[in-house]
């Protein structure tokens, strides 16, 4: 079985359709190459109850969390004391980050400043690689901004640890349309049961009506499902193949 | 009170980072123009009971809900299934759209086409606009297809049911931090509570520090909350106004 992960957004902003969020694409490109199986996304307001609420039942959904906005030194900025509610504990200041940013703000702290030294009670640090920042980490629920290029930057000074083996994947590309293709998908997959099979249709293409994705970890299982798919096909309906 | 909104996308294409959707973020953006209020975006795999258990908490939870994608003849359509479940019944085939296939397929109609005509017992058909093949509506949850166009051209058509009074914007850019903003936006918040209040730091831009959001659907109300933000700006640290 692969590790499973969940996304929390968190943001005001994407729901009202003034920002369209990059994060969650970009991780789930990044988490499925790590052999990672995305379970679910959600976005929610700013809000602490539904953080709260959110972030605990992906914690103890899946195995990996990620959020992605809500980090940051304004009164929209509650992902932390959500993520602590979440574990039934409180936002403390880590002294570890109030030293970081007291370097960073010559010595000026803030109360507005000293919020972005808050981490749920219990959470780790982690320093990887070049960040200057430490991602805050609370049991499986990795905290990210949202600002994209900073959400990356973390994630990727993270993500070998999320490493699993890889998912095998292969394309195959028909002119014919769904409707008579399903039944041919559906033999594929009685004799295939464990095959993760996708069928996407495309309305103004002219080069293939049907894409299917064929997936699997195991590169036999998958290699003998595309022979049976291949072996099903009608004569003049494959395109192409992509591995 | 606005009217709320929760959209579910259905699709495993997007969990494993295949596809971009587009979709919730059209969305988003349209019934933020139409008054509606969108609470909460849900991404989930092809599997009924996952639909059925997250179309039954939206419809529950919210008075508008729409979901996009798995619709259609395949083995990974399962959103007419997940939707009937979520209320209690099955899917049944709808005899209107029995004929409106056999026209469509010349008198051809096998299993995988007939799939095509399920409908969520008790669920109506909107025939609004131009549209060749109505919209599927089971109580408030709006059964909309995953491919682009064919989503926008049925949202394009169902829209104007949906329109409620607008929310009135008002855009501030401002060359301060979010650090020292913090303390301005709090005094705004205090003094008008039901503010949306938004604030939005940009870390490579050389106009602006943030972007400040202000947002209600009483426009005396955002104006008051504006020209209190406006006195409470240090000298100089305002850009522009964009309202």
């Amino acid at each position: 079985m692969a590790k499973t992960a969940g996304i929390v957004l968190i943001g005001n902003e994407i729901l009202s359709g003034k920002v369209t969020d990059a994060n969650a694409a970009y991780l789930c490109r990044e988490l499925r190459q790590l052999g990672v199986d995305v379970r679910r996304i959600t976005v929610i307001p700013d809000e602490v109850d539904l953080i709260a609420a959110s972030v605990g039942e992906f914690s103890r959904s899946f195995d990996l969390v990620f959020t992605s906005g809500g980090v940051g030194p304004t009164h929209d900025d509650v992902t932390i004391e959500g993520v602590a509610r979440a574990f039934g504990t409180r936002a403390v200041r880590h002294p570890d980050l109030v030293r970081l940013l007291d370097g960073f703000y010559n010595g000026v702290l803030t109360e507005a400043r000293l919020r972005m030294a808050e981490v749920p009670d219990g959470a780790e640090l982690y320093w990887a690689g070049s960040l200057r920042f430490p991602a805050v980490v609370m049991g499986n629920v990795h905290v990210l901004p949202g600002v994209p290029e900073i959400f990356r930057q973390k994630f990727e000074a993270l993500k070998e640890r999320f490493r699993e083996s890889p998912f095998h994947l292969c394309c195959v590309f028909v002119s014919i349309g769904e409707s008579i293709l399903a039944d041919h998908l559906n033999a594929v997959l009685l004799g295939h049961p464990e095959l993760m099979l996708g069928s996407y249709p495309e309305f103004s293409n002219t080069e293939y009506k049907v894409k299917v994705t064929l997936e699997s970890k195991d590169k036999v299982y998958l290699d003998r499902a595309v022979e049976d798919l291949l072996g099903r096909l009608p004569d003049g309906s494959l395109v192409r193949i992509e591995r």
